[in-house]
């Protein structure tokens, strides 16, 4: 992808993602104030497949033979990276959403035969946008992100995981997960892989791991952490696959080592 | 306490309040911008004193027969809730303070012959004020937080916790809180006791159940979730004990019996 291609589809997806916002925005705006019982479990249907509309109709329309994998599936059947590819979550963070009506976020990777070029990550109640462009750098709003700390330890890292995988499960060994949630410092839990994503690019967390993610649900947050220096893999130490579920280690990789040594053993 | 009273404490806490919030961000700015790599675990530390020290001040010139307690250790030695008492955490949220530079506050609680009177929970990073006055319910800066959902069940709640206690401790049966972790739509944990009471208090959590605070981490937070119809009790349902620490569970009522019969269960 030419620099020249990559810096317009940057301003166009900004542009749009900023007008999504707004419009989400509106759109809850509305329903909570017409009635303050409205279910928020159909809006966010709602607002989730209207999003991701506004999306499509707008990169057919500028890019036709480009592809689209959406989360609500108005986009391709997609079957292989060749070519410019859309990875779009217009909700990420549902039950966020639902409930808290913020910490959710919009998120949209754009990749060239499989290679990251383009990640965008919207908290939308927040208005805060992250940027990244392979080979220069990654942004939140106009700040540009630091290289990870190169001095965390994992005694001294923050660890997001939902903490059902302390739980007994059939994924991942529980009992090593408690020993991780010992060993580190502390652990956190946002609800959005999107933003747990991001906060990991701002170095506001260490790793986050998780069990079953989508492609559209890592496929910005992996553009973004690349660019800082971070590392994203599957759990089992597999690069990331964009066309199917994956689970998922992104960390720092000062602890990269640590976690898939003694924490993470999948059943 | 009469209305006056109280209506002139309100004035001064909000007050003070800011400005101790516009000193955090500035004394961090400073420490940042000289040097990047600065030790924010020292700055913690003076910026907690500082903080501490500001409002004991302010109290002290102002209502000089006022105890206070805080977490600093520059207030009274309080042994009894007579009178009015100050309850005070400078920082509330350390570990976030120092490896995030967000997601913390400022909680401070004023009780009359041990009743909560007013509390304030002020996330310094986010400019966002909780204010409750006794009687006079809830805000968030301007806006008035509504009675806590009377429709959530256990199985639609979101609970904060932290992920230590579904592992193995001394203190709570871990297999219990594996099985809320389950049963329940989901968990958050965000590494601030008086922000995980500000957000029960929004609604946008429904319980938050933590094995060790002390008198300063839920002073507020416990008037604050009283306004809006929230329940706040240590884990064994013992009223809360101002002077001590305590195990707290705080939540929406429409749970409590659940969490209280089938989850939770000291050691």
């Amino acid at each position: 992808m030419n620099d020249a291609i990559r810096e317009e589809l940057l301003i166009n997806t900004k542009k749009w993602i900023y007008q999504a916002g707004d419009n989400i925005r509106e759109q809850m705006e509305q329903a909570f104030k017409i009635d303050t019982k409205s279910n928020a479990n159909d809006l966010v249907t709602d607002v989730d497949r209207a999003t991701e509309q506004f999306f499509v109709e707008n990169i057919k329309a500028n890019y036709p033979d480009h592809k689209l994998i959406g989360e609500e599936g108005y986009g391709d059947k997609v079957e292989s990276l060749d070519g410019i590819v859309w990875i779009i979550d217009p909700i990420d963070g549902t039950m966020n959403f639902v409930h808290q009506k913020r910490n959710f976020a919009i998120s949209i990777g754009i990749y060239h035969d499989g290679i990251g070029e383009i990640g965008l990550i919207y908290n939308v109640m927040d208005d805060v946008l992250y940027t990244a462009v392979k080979g220069q750098g990654a942004y939140r709003n106009d700040t540009r992100l630091k290289p990870l700390n190169d001095e965390v330890r994992l005694e001294t890292s923050i660890i997001a995981m939902n903490s059902i995988i302390a739980c007994e499960n059939k994924r991942i060994n529980e009992k090593k997960i408690q020993q991780l949630i010992i060993d580190s410092r502390g652990t956190r839990s946002y609800g959005s892989a999107a933003l747990e994503f991001a906060f990991l690019a701002e170095g506001i967390i260490d790793a986050y791991l998780t069990m079953q993610l989508a492609p559209w649900d890592f496929a910005a947050g992996f553009i973004l952490v690349n660019e800082v220096g971070g590392i994203t893999v599957q759990a089992n130490g597999n690069p990331i696959d964009l066309l199917h579920n994956n689970t998922i280690l992104t960390c720092n990789k000062q602890i990269y080592e640590r976690l898939m040594n003694d924490y993470i053993e999948l059943k």
